[in-house]
């Protein structure tokens, strides 16, 4: 029987997503299985395990599977290893997870990588970014994840862990904490987390007058509804948080000369507040040679599919 | 007969260097031509050939050259054109060089890139970076220049210009004017250009005494021989100048985790007052999981060779 599906897990903090996909993105069975409520590796694994034998029971897809793609935190393309990943519960030292999943599932081979990796795969294979060879996606989620592709490939570097853009310093002097440690990173400003905290040091600091006011816990999401209804300073935090992204895109560009930028997560559903800023802070800092050349386009996958497909893009080139 | 021989050119702004290489990187003759005596590309070129053949001649090698590699300011790799090249008078516009010279050569293929892309080529080939297939070449000249080389080869992107590092972004906020016409540039800081820069401004904000006011048009090399007399404010602009380099080396190593970081160039030279700056802004400004773990190394090739056996390293690859 030919071997044309593959399977997409994306494992998060608290839920991992699995998927049957086809050659042409579709995914044909889904199912999700709760990722926090174990502390070591093994019985997650085998739980995972029973999910997928299920789904691929319910689409009667026996000894069709080519292989398994998974993204995960920390995830190592080169070892198959989750290593030090501080927001899974057993994954706090190195877990040699394609290798114990692999051997659970009879052998079919797994591959796995970061999830902004597993991203700008899917997104190449199946998004936005089909036919392109040099492109760099940015996932603007809780954090900023990044996935780089230079001649059709993405980028793992010397050890496996390349593609942290997330984590190049945006704001040289007095910049804020990361959870990494540093100070000044990408991803304290240009995250869900950062626009929240941008809103919460901006109230603290000025007494403009806000709806955000009203809130207790501010979240980006509130910071977005409140854009929406024309609150100024919420307008503002857009502005902010899009210069700061685009002055930093202006030094991946010089790097790497890609075609174009992809942009994917929660926070980039606020585009309508944040392509503007961006590409003028873009354009502005960037060599005249790549001035209003390079584009800045958004993911095109179904949100709720996305990690699933990126995934499983991983596993069609095993 | 084998052709077991290839010939590197070096187009600077003044003098063009050809040398015929053999394939352990010996540079068996060499010969120099001025590139500044001639307005259009033409005249250029044959002078270049007659050149090339004499020194043909000379090495008996009639025959037996596989390929010719060149180096040249804004030279790109996928056209093979020399794009708007301010230092080259006959460079402003489109030259369609490789193409030239190919047909000026009796069809002898002629690769070529930019100047630090092909000391990058050299350095794997020949020198420092040997069997690295991940690693990132900083050229320290009258400016900065970069190589990045991943998975073995080097990283041309969408469009063959990638690789500018020189011009990212490495003092965001009332930083100086780069040549580009930008402002904050690293180029503007590390190169000698920038060290002479620096101290000329130093000189002025302060008085501080320095053996470096007695100077009428202060060069970096008269920063690095005050150095070695222990002058203060001349270490003090090496502490500053590596610091900056280093801030910025640790936001490439996010990118593409290399190996290691390799320094070239005239700058470099000055590695006794640079090394321990540039790795301490280093280490304390990457992610912990690079911290003390990327190298810093500095070309292992002879210098008067260096231009020649990084050109024609290209050419193994025709």
């Amino acid at each position: 029987m030919a071997q044309d599906l593959v399977i997409g897990i994306d494992v998060g903090g608290q839920t991992s997503k699995c998927g049957i996909v086809d050659a042409r993105g579709t995914v044909v069975a889904q199912t999700v299985i709760r990722t926090d409520t174990y502390d070591t590796v093994e019985p997650f694994i085998a739980e995972l395990a029973e999910a997928l034998n299920r789904i691929i029971a319910e689409a009667k897809a026996e000894g069709q599977i080519r292989g398994i793609g998974v993204g995960a935190p920390n995830g190592n393309y080169y070892t198959g290893c989750i290593e030090s990943a501080p927001n899974l519960k057993w994954g706090h030292n190195k877990v040699e997870f394609a290798k114990l999943l692999s051997e659970q599932m009879n052998g079919i081979p797994v591959s796995l990588t970061n999830d902004a990796n597993a991203a700008a795969v899917g997104e190449m294979t199946y998004g936005a970014a089909r036919g392109m060879k040099n492109f760099i996606m940015i996932t603007l989620g809780t954090g900023v994840g990044s996935g780089i592709v230079i001649n059709g490939e993405v980028v793992y570097g010397h050890d496996g862990f390349a593609g942290e853009l997330g984590h190049t310093c945006a704001v040289r002097h007095n910049g804020r904490q990361c959870g990494c440690g540093k100070h000044g990173c990408l991803e304290a400003y240009c995250s869900a987390m950062g626009v929240a905290r941008t809103a919460r040091e901006w109230l603290e600091m000025s007494d403009e007058p806000s709806e955000l006011r009203s809130l207790d816990r501010i979240t980006s999401k509130d910071v977005y509804e409140a854009a929406k209804d024309g609150d100024k300073m919420a307008l503002k935090i857009f502005e902010f948080t899009g210069r700061i992204l685009g002055e930093k895109l202006a030094d991946f560009i010089e790097f790497s000369a890609p075609e174009a930028i992809v942009l994917f997560g929660g926070l980039a559903r606020s585009k309508e507040f944040l392509t503007e800023p961006i590409l003028e802070a873009m354009n502005a800092n960037v060599l005249p040679l790549w001035r209003n050349k390079v584009k800045l386009i958004y993911s095109s996958l179904k949100e709720s599919d996305a990690a699933i497909l990126g995934a499983s893009a991983l596993a069609w080139e095993l």
